[in-house]
């Protein structure tokens, strides 16, 4: 979609433009988005649920787990990244789709315990700066601790020796690389992540010679980078990681077990975005996968998806509640805001804001031609929705909806920022 | 405290530069902070409070609002604008030194009326895409509604005659200009607070003409922006906006019983940055505080601070759990981050991110000569706490603090962020 296309476009195309096949999970007719078979809309003042508002639809969660898994093959496994969002029934609902879990935090390893202990085994947790709570509980329920520095694996060994339970690691690598197109990097240089690769084959000579290691090396967790939509760029990543952990394996004749190879595939923030080829990725996945089980057959690997499974099964809706010009822009202002949805408002992590994907929910044919500025709630001018936006003309109490809002949504956002009330979190029906 | 000097001074050297006369308050020997009488650092470990914490101390706000007190004449009222920091202990304190509350939520109304109900008066509200229960609650209780845009004037009157009491109100003006140095600009040009300059007269004439307003017109609010150490442009802005009402005034002639000049005082967040002259601001302020009285007799004039009165109040304070070392940089990770400081991680407006005071809270005296790169424990790039920072030698287990937090702290961060831990408020004994 280029500049001029998305000008015209309507909600509908904006919608499918960037969710790809998980737009068509999202039910809706006569241009207006539905809750059952009831246009979301109206199910909005008939229930007295107030915005804002994030709803969530686990049919897209399905379409983009089926996107993914048809790309894959079997032997590569596919695994959620809590952190993208941490809502108990996303969670439930992936248990069933997925095979395992990456956890941030004493809290997210403390969520699959509760919810999916069947899945414990194929739980991991990544982090720097992991707490003594989040390593013993980790040892306690056979939790894979990805170290992320020789000192950590010290701390390891040790609290696994006073539980004495073995620890499962694998060793997190800061690659000498960085992937080019990834929106945050997480590999390359000197980072706060991992373990210098350079470093990684005397700390394996250390473990081999140690007779009395509490420790289990497992394998490797190297992650390169977020946020990446170039195909070619990702797989020229996998592979090169393929090649470094290959090279560090034999390097002291060690046969990994587990690799985890990250994730980082990309989401359509801004309709003048080209989304992920997926297609043009797989001969990648496949190459790397049949090169671990060439050299260590019975490998497990996986890939770690936060964001590209979840992102576009959310909807963060927002109701107009003024509407004024001001010195020839017309602004939006809306009851949602930053303290909800920091990312749309360009202050996680962004150098630049741009404009995020949002419709109109019950005007998704009409075409996008009226500019507004959309404003939230807060007193200050960080509180940003949309600069310039495109949208069909709309007035106060009508209701908008920013896609793409499934992923660093509301776990992701201040909260209590100017003490606002808090948000609620629907799930829709089909 | 220009580079070569920043470089080598002590934490001792840099919370002086910083706070200023608010320094002296935080009580410190022997290169220690304090609790009462013992080391702020073997407290923390003797009481088992656990760090990431946030530390006020309440001294440090009453010597800010004495140096302010002492520029600003009389009749120049002193509000807080609790956005800063919404703490129940703050505002209680606070309460007993100021004259008045600025609010910007329904739930900070429900602040003051619980805590501060004598000042109920001396409140107000502001904000675009205000709520009708906060409509309500203010003419409910009697607070002062900056009203933002006509439409908002409309609702404003349709409330008040449904619950048949009058409503204070203030017209927010958007200024034609804007001021130099703001690190926000919250005025000048289009903007969505605030109703623009040239609408007012005709706002005020119709409601003049008005026979059944249940709407008190008290006066003004005006606020160009925040965060400006710049003493000649945040007093030419000043005065620009007294010029401004009394021409819009006459124009109409009407008397203003109220203003609000706004404030944007602002603090040191970066140890090369020079403080605010407050000596330099003061003409400005006396000088527009007899231009209202000789105008309008007996107006009353409020500035609104929030920052400026709350910032050098605060510290964070977080562990150091891993040092490591990786190509060349030394990193500190440390048990507090972004969710706890997210303008500290640069994520809160910031284009670039720069430095902020970071003290070793048990080595105040010690030269800042150790570069470090400080990172949280957020399993993201964006968990940054220092670049390349100067600070004494440190090692596992020692604290740091962050100065000025005491502003836009914990309460403007993403506190959920991948479900770490929750941070203690603790207040500081003398």
């Amino acid at each position: 979609m280029n500049n001029q296309a998305a000008q015209s476009a309507t909600g509908l195309d904006v919608l499918h433009h960037c969710l790809g096949p998980a737009a068509s999970a999202w039910p809706q007719a006569n241009g207006r988005l539905l809750h059952g078979s009831e246009p979301l809309g109206d199910w909005l003042k008939r229930s007295g649920q107030s915005t804002p508002a994030y709803v969530y639809h686990l049919a897209a969660i399905d379409q983009q787990v089926a996107v993914v898994r048809a790309v894959l093959p079997s032997n590569l496994h596919l695994h959620y990244a809590i952190k993208a969002n941490p809502n108990q029934r996303i969670i439930q609902h992936l248990s069933r789709q997925i095979d395992g879990f990456d956890c941030a935090s004493l809290a997210e390893m403390q969520q699959i315990i509760a919810i999916a202990p069947d899945k414990a085994a194929q739980a991991s947790i990544a982090g720097p700066a992991k707490s003594d709570d989040e390593l013993a509980f980790a040892i306690s329920h056979g939790i894979l601790i990805n170290a992320e520095s020789a000192n950590e694996l010290r701390r390891i060994q040790a609290l696994a020796a006073q539980k004495k339970q073995r620890a499962r690691v694998a060793l997190r690598i800061n690659p000498p690389f960085e992937v080019k197109g990834s929106g945050m990097k997480m590999g390359g240089g000197a980072r706060p992540f991992g373990i210098d690769s350079e470093d990684i084959p005397t700390l394996i000579r250390q473990w081999q010679a140690e007779t009395s290691s509490w420790i289990d090396l497992e394998g490797f967790h190297l992650y390169t980078g977020s946020q990446n939509r170039d195909a070619t760029a990702l797989g020229a990543g996998f592979r090169a990681a393929m090649d470094l952990i290959i090279e560090l394996s034999q390097a002291c004749d060690f046969t990994p077990r587990h690799l985890n190879l990250g994730g980082g595939f990309g989401v359509v923030y801004h309709p003048q975005d080209a989304p992920l080829d997926l297609a043009a990725l797989q001969p990648a996945l496949l190459e790397v996968s049949a090169t671990a089980q060439t050299h260590w057959p019975g490998v497990r690997l996986n890939l770690e998806l936060g964001r590209y499974l979840v992102a576009g099964a959310g909807i963060y809706l927002t109701r107009i509640v003024d509407k004024k010009t001001s010195r020839g822009k017309t602004y939006l202002l809306c009851d949602g805001g930053m303290h909800h949805h920091l990312a749309l408002s360009g202050n996680l992590g962004q150098i630049l804001r741009r404009n995020w994907p949002i419709i109109a929910i019950d005007q998704l044919n009409a075409p996008c031609t009226h500019p507004f500025d959309l404003a939230g709630p807060l007193c200050t001018p960080l509180d940003v929705l949309g600069q310039n936006q495109e949208l069909p003309e709309l007035a106060v109490s009508d209701v908008i909806g920013v896609l793409q809002s499934g992923a660093y949504g509301l776990s992701a956002s201040p909260n209590g920022f100017l003490s606002h009330p808090a948000c609620g979190e629907y799930f829709l029906r089909d």
